[in-house]
């Protein structure tokens, strides 16, 4: 078996609480305006736009665009349907950096410094490389490389996007491991033939909406929280 | 003017000193086995190979092919022409890496942990991203972001190598500062519409071959090293 060496991460949900964290960067801007939604909701309606928005490119129906264009054109559209008005453009510009904003878990700075110890972690996300810049600076993250859709032209779950990191990183796809807190995610690298760590977030949806722990067995690697993996693989 | 938000650098001679780290690992390589060579004359011929392997990417001759793969054949040509003989696949493999284990300057940790302070921080090397993370661990060189060649296809002096990084850094390019000791480089960028800092590296190409400082003006800064650059930028 060959040994890894590499973590491949997904960020959002997995790194960080884009729900949390997008609501109040919303309620911030809009609650001040006068509009009193249920923020949380309005982040899972942005959210919700975000694989039909990203099919359209896998399927060839549009040219590859950045993550923050997809998030722009659906938050003009929840804004629409939220009936959200009179935003100027700047203020739609900014609310839609609420992407690059986003708080990491809080096992997430304390397991990422154990775990690159001995792998590189590169993030493997369908965000675009200013957005994980941005994250990153903020919050403290320490990629050795960010890879994923931007730099493959291409967005998870397309072959690409896990083949081009494999192969930047010089590995081959079973000396990667993919980490994240979505099956569909880790099926399809596992695919492409890296190995597979699930991280289980309880909240990722809002509390009472906990997801269901997959089957034992069914990943190579199944970890609490970036402590537990750090743990489970032995650093 | 736009404002400086992201500084993009040259690696090879302007952040590491290539030639003393490859005659080192030549040298702790070959000596053991006998050779006797002038080790800094041998990092002088590599480097020299270093052009016109990429040339024919550039010039279209052969596909994009990443730096490694280049050092590679560049290497079996130098050892038959110094007559280095019977190292094993596995060996010339090790000694290629000599490349990813180069030491920064003196002054480039400390300079950079002032720059990043202010400014996003980015690679734009004609090195691989395998290449730019292993030796960015072992120095401790704080990347935001790797971009450069593998990421553009295309080896700088190429267009695509910068315009790739100004696009995947969200920013125009007068709002990215190369950063290089070599004035071919520096042109290159501005012909883009980066702005340019010039930093002098004396030793690059060993002792008594210091290049000569570009005329005052040619380039927007002119640094003597990364802390002076730090000062004239402000942080």
């Amino acid at each position: 078996m060959a040994e890894i060496q590499a973590l491949t991460f997904d960020v959002f949900g997995t790194v960080v609480d884009w729900r949390s964290s997008v609501a109040r960067e919303a309620e911030a801007m809009l609650a001040p305006k006068g509009y009193a939604l249920d923020w949380g909701a309005f982040a899972d309606g942005w959210r919700a736009r975000y694989v039909p928005a990203m099919a359209k490119v896998s399927d060839g129906s549009r040219p590859f665009v950045i993550l923050d264009v997809l998030h722009r054109e659906n938050l003009v559209e929840l804004l629409r349907q939220t009936k959200v008005e009179g935003l100027s453009e700047a203020e739609i510009d900014d609310l839609n950096l609420a992407w690059h904003r986003l708080d990491p878990w809080p096992d997430v700075l304390d397991g990422m410094a154990r775990l690159r110890r001995r792998f590189i972690l590169a993030s493997l996300s369908n965000g675009n490389v200013r957005l994980m810049v941005d994250m990153a600076r903020r919050a403290g993250l320490p990629w050795d490389a960010i890879l994923g859709a931007e730099v493959a032209r291409a967005f998870k779950p397309q072959p690409e996007a896990y083949d081009s990191a494999a192969r930047m990183l010089g590995l081959a796809p079973a000396e990667c491991l993919m980490v994240a807190a979505h099956p569909s995610d880790l099926a399809a690298a596992a695919s492409r033939g890296f190995r597979t760590a699930y991280v289980h977030r309880p909240l990722e949806r809002g509390p009472a909406r906990e997801p269901k722990r997959p089957s034992p067995g069914t990943f190579d690697y199944q970890a609490e929280d970036f402590l537990d993996l750090a743990t489970k693989l032995g650093v």
